[in-house]
């Protein structure tokens, strides 16, 4: 690209392949569209990033990404401050809050455990979850990490350090997804659909 | 995202979709990542999607993108401006360069015609390519339009306009693509290469 197309195109494409999952041919073509944006458009796209970068933080109690002091669930009166559920990133809580079923609270870790990333336990928020149970108004802390190897040694380590605070700590269940296909499930979601069955 | 997030992570995640080939949930992914990223590397972005649409616009003689008066190719006195290259976008005068076997100049034209889309020849550059043909000094010009209904239609158009002053129209070859499976190969493309079989 760089030899016969000007400069700020091969550097905003550049940008775009920084993103995740975006490789030097799709930035390109994304500068390109970019181009192609009525100016405002472009103006609105760029103050978007700018303005998301400085105005959003995270909130104070559960470390979830928000423009205000507290993010809306912290803020909300209605919802039952005694059951946290500690999940890997924002992304988690939508997903959780997408149910419409959960009604407490939740405590974003920002990431996992991984020693081969080099992310160790002091890199996550959980001086800030330790920090929520002192008072013993917390009853239960659900660990609703991934079920991977790192969200698995996540919920252990937390665990382990929650276990002599007194509060219940409890674990996503796992099954089959619903609308599976048995036939096409791995083993062990198979072994513990089967474990973890209930009376009909 | 809207109920447990913050709006101006809502309206980066937009402006995201609003680029080709995103839809909601990648425009998410990446909107969380802008925010992860050092303010400096965010500001880079902004400030590249400004710089590129401010100061890049099109070469006044071939109309592909450039930052200056002309494009790098325009600007070389050693190419060959006896011979015009007709293509699509500037995506493809990177991919005629990638071949380092074509020393001829280039002629962008923003678009085929497309009927369909409410692309009609006066929105292409067309008019500039016959500027470009009134001296004389061009001896051919190359169709090098996709193999679609559209590059067709659109290289079909131009070499009629171009065949009464008197310059040499060409089309770009069609035929199995380096590297290709015969056994795979459509209908069309096999019938084109035996058609177009050269001695050996």
């Amino acid at each position: 690209m760089a030899d016969s197309n000007a400069l700020p195109l091969v550097i905003l494409a550049e940008n775009f392949a920084k993103l995740p999952g975006i490789g030097m041919k799709t930035a390109q073509r994304l500068a390109y569209f970019v181009m192609s944006m009525p100016e405002a458009e472009a103006q609105a796209f760029a103050d978007a990033i700018m303005t998301a970068h400085k105005t959003v933080h995270e909130c104070s109690i559960c470390c979830n990404l928000t423009d205000k002091e507290l993010c809306p669930v912290c803020a909300n009166g209605k919802r039952d401050n005694s059951i946290i559920c500690v999940v890997e990133s924002p992304k988690d809580v939508t997903a959780f809050e997408r149910t419409k079923e959960y009604h407490g609270v939740y405590h974003v870790l920002h990431g996992l455990i991984s020693p081969l990333d080099n992310v160790m336990p002091d890199k996550l928020r959980i001086k800030e979850l330790l920090a929520r149970l002192s008072d013993g108004s917390v009853k239960e802390v659900v660990m609703a990490t991934n079920p991977t190897v790192e969200g698995e040694a996540t919920a252990m380590y937390i665990s382990r350090l929650l276990k002599p605070l007194g509060v219940k700590v409890t674990r996503l269940a796992f099954g089959l997804p619903v609308g599976a296909v048995l036939e096409y499930a791995d083993e062990v979601t198979l072994f513990k659909a089967l474990e973890n069955r209930n009376e009909i």
